[in-house]
């Protein structure tokens, strides 16, 4: 395929670049769109209440005629948790692998959207055509089987995005990533490398998965007389899969607890994704018929999770489990930033009641590290570098691991979500930009919250609210009833009812003020109680409430 | 001293076992009552708006003819923040090392009660008599200077306090750790040893302060063309010591930043705790005058801390500080759990504006690790170990520690706040429990702020508020004006008007119903607004904002 007369191709991250999550990115050549990924991140801190943050997918609206299909790399919610919410908006086919694609149909199937959107499930090393794209899925290793990365051929060239990866020479699933096909690629001229930063401030190479088999074993060896729980991601099956080889090994039963887990457990089992020997598993309320030793829980709930099954056992609010001295407990994980109150708090919680907590050394990661990011490059010998899937800090140190392995400086590029970069073999600079702020979910309502209403929150959580209530006489403004005060969040009440005394004669002197002044606005009577009663309250307590005034009127 | 009569003596901690900070234990024998420490804590995540907390000394008051003084052992927040509001409920003396002191003064005076406290400076190696006890001041290394453990002499034999303490063969400034009087206690026979706990899953050693000083003198050597920034903690004198030491080598002027780190310095200066060449230090309004290349910036904010003076060069809202490309900014600290993500935006932020960042090797704990901590249980020998210091799962590996230090399992104790612990020779068991929650301090307001107020504030942050307000007319209850609404932080109004209109009607449905029923009791109207309104809102928007019905009435 050569370029139709040299136009150069548009790549457009949608989202994933400033923070981790909401992976997507769109791919445009003339008449063709292909969408890379469609995940969603969760809220930051400051984002109360909201559920989950989606793409903004206007620009793609706008080209729904243009946009072909989405590919997907694999199946984390970071690249497909917003496919049903982005299908309502522009219903495109779908091509993922085997797993990636049942974990979307699962999803698709909890929105009731399934039967609306194409499906085609493709193999690694399998090529695709969409519009002027021809892609190609290439075996990948990463924490969760059947992840691909897509080499994109456009008529400006070939673009390779590794998706999220790692090199895994003794995989516990499946095989090694085909590196030799990278090389090929390499050879054939690679015009762009679009690769994972997740791990690029860590040198060295990532461990194998089956490392932590060999931990496993130890600590199943170690800790033969007492009742095992692990702790882990959901959707690390290849993890799973060593415990229950472990258990199998030393004579325990198998529960899988957490619904998130057992579904995909179901669902790689299913696939034949697991290899589950016979009468290992058992259903939950069979605890009670085994002994202790002979028993290996595996939850959800390593991130310390608030309603995850791990944080429920510590809490003691877990109707089927509860800890004894003498449990151990394995966090076969480590905490995501973010999460390390919460994980510490769930270690305190078990180790209140008795448990052993094991918290190192049974993790490894599944995103490359310096060396494979290196190795990477080495083989696919790209023309410009483009790195994805970061903070802006993990960004930062890719594109200079990519100077150093040769790519010149002005060949790689740090994008902003929206940024449009227009790329061929002479052109590599952003022309424009797209709308691409991330859109809140809370409840049903997608996008319904926005600054004003998060401001709020923020208020309200930090100070609560002091409502006034009046009752006016129409026209003559007089006070029929009231001020009335109520105030939640602000102070325990029946503590200041003296303060509540004195805040009533405030709004009093405003009112009076206003009436003797003739201010019939009710606007600027709300102002002036508001006014007053904030600096009254600043005065008294070094506090801020959100102050409502009501009026009401009645003639 | 021998015991009068075999009379066991009280440890009872007041603060600071299940979270770090807040440090407070009360030492009580008979008419006795001796204070270790008075520091405060920051607010959990779901403390929302709450600025600290502060111990509960309900038990001192109640005893306050008992309590002969307070004793600190360093200047830390965690030991001394809470002192000016305890102050105030019971007046004791306090006694304390030079450097300790006097950031103690600095806080009294800004909470204007600096003249009502009784103030003795104690040197290493002292012994004071407060009551039935004797308090030897024992030299410590720690992230401070002028730490100090304490041996305190009970009528029940000798309580070995370390406070938060490492070994430091080569201390910046001052001199090792008091191993030797450690060993002599220990030969004379001691009771038992609290000691710190915060670093007790760290095997082997921290290292020397001094380390930090030869990372500094490299960085410093390999960005000599640089502008070098470095944040760390406010109060780490020393390490603030070994960058002027750089600084002064390579011939830069230096400026500190952050009104915490000026006023600590200033102390440390005054009193000679730090050595700061002439015409090193320069005011923040000259460092326009110098070459980049002449200057270090040292700030506060090396935990993302919000208004802190890093994080506001890097959000580009400090007036006298902006960075530009080039710019190396060194984090001297590790993230305290919790702050990790804060700490990450603002490298984030840095580096988007072309700063360098560097993260890692330019800290060393303050605490003891492993090896030290057994070398403490060496020299001491106690017949009784209390872990304090530290989250629960702290404390149970120190308990392990000990264990494997010779002392008897059933001669270590896991400590919760508020238990009374007898102990002598031949006692040493939980008798008892005093009041020991946190108080909240929010604003002017101390403990005016309580769950209840927390959880309204926890529900409106998560989902904002809808208020009904309706006029009634009193006896009759028919509507004279209404139902109005007003919501905050729940939806964006302008976009739900259909949504506001059906709730209106759901109201007005709800409130003809009580009339048909001739309900006329407000509490029941209210309950059935709430109600309605609630379930109509959940099944629309699956969210549950506040409901506050608010009827008036009007004759």
């Amino acid at each position: 395929m050569k370029p139709d007369d040299n136009k150069p191709v548009k790549i457009i991250p949608l989202g994933g670049l400033e923070q981790i999550g909401m992976n997507i990115t769109a791919i445009e050549y003339e008449d063709s769109i292909i969408v890379i990924d469609c995940g969603l991140s969760f809220p930051e801190d400051e984002m109360l209440g909201i559920d989950l943050v989606i793409p903004d997918v206007t620009y793609l609206k706008e080209n729904a005629d243009k946009v072909k299909g989405l590919v997907v790399t694999h199946g984390h919610e970071d690249h497909i948790g917003a496919i049903p919410y982005v299908e309502n908006e522009i219903n495109m086919p779908i091509y993922a692998t085997k797993l990636t694609m049942a974990l979307i149909e699962h999803k698709l199937e909890e929105h009731n959207n399934l039967n609306n959107v194409r499906r085609k499930v493709v193999s690694h090393g399998q090529i695709i055509n969409l519009g002027c794209f021809r892609i190609e899925f290439i075996r990948t290793n990463h924490s969760i089987a059947d992840a691909a990365a897509l080499a994109i051929y456009t008529p400006a060239g070939i673009i390779v995005h590794t998706g999220d990866f790692k090199v895994d020479f003794t995989p516990v699933f499946g095989e090694t990533i085909d590196l030799p096909r990278f090389g090929e690629l390499g050879k054939k001229g690679v015009l762009a490398l679009m690769a994972d930063s997740t791990n690029v401030e860590r040198p060295g190479y990532t461990q194998s998965e089956k490392t932590v088999g060999k931990t496993f074993d130890n600590l199943f060896n170690d800790n033969r007389d007492h009742r095992i729980i692990i702790a882990t991601f959901a959707s690390n099956v290849d993890r799973v899969q060593q415990i229950i080889n472990s258990a199998y090994k030393y004579g325990r039963k198998v529960v899988i607890e957490g619904r998130s887990m057992v579904n995909i457990i179901n669902t790689a089992s299913e696939l034949g994704y697991i290899n589950i020997p016979e009468n290992t598993l058992i259903e939950i309320d069979r605890i009670k018929d085994y002994p202790d030793e002979q028993l290996v829980l595996i939850t959800t709930g390593s991130q310390g999770e608030n309603m995850a099954a791990l944080s429920r056992i510590a809490a003691s609010i877990h109707n089927k489990v509860t800890i004894k001295p003498g449990d151990v407990v394995i966090f076969s994980s480590n905490p995501i930033p973010g999460n390390e109150k919460a994980v510490f708090k769930v270690i305190n919680e078990l180790e209140m009641k008795g448990a052993h907590v094991i918290f190192q050394d049974t993790h490894v990661s599944g995103h490359a590290c310096q060396e494979e990011l290196k190795l990477m490059y080495a083989l696919t010998k790209p023309k410009y570098a483009i790195p994805v899937h970061g903070e802006y800090r993990h960004l930062k140190r890719h594109a200079e691991l990519a100077v150093e392995m040769g790519v010149p400086k002005e060949n790689v590029k740090i994008l902003t979500t929206g940024d449009v970069l227009e790329i061929d073999d002479d052109t590599f600079k952003v022309t424009g930009r797209v709308p691409a702020q991330g859109i809140l979910v809370d409840g049903l309502g997608v996008g319904d919250v926005g600054n004003i209403v998060l401001r709020d929150r923020q208020h309200l959580s930090q100070n609560g609210l002091l409502i006034v209530v009046v009752t006016l006489e129409r026209e003559s403004n007089q006070l029929l009833a009231g001020p009335d005060i109520v105030s939640r969040g602000f102070v325990y009440v029946r503590e200041s009812e003296t303060l509540m005394d004195d805040c009533r004669e405030v709004i009093q002197e405003a009112l009076d003020m206003c009436l003797a002044k003739g201010v019939s606005d009710w606007n600027k009577i709300k102002t002036s109680i508001k006014d007053s009663v904030s600096e009254f309250l600043w005065k008294r307590t070094k506090r801020s409430p959100m102050i409502l005034p009501i009026i009401t009127e009645v003639k």
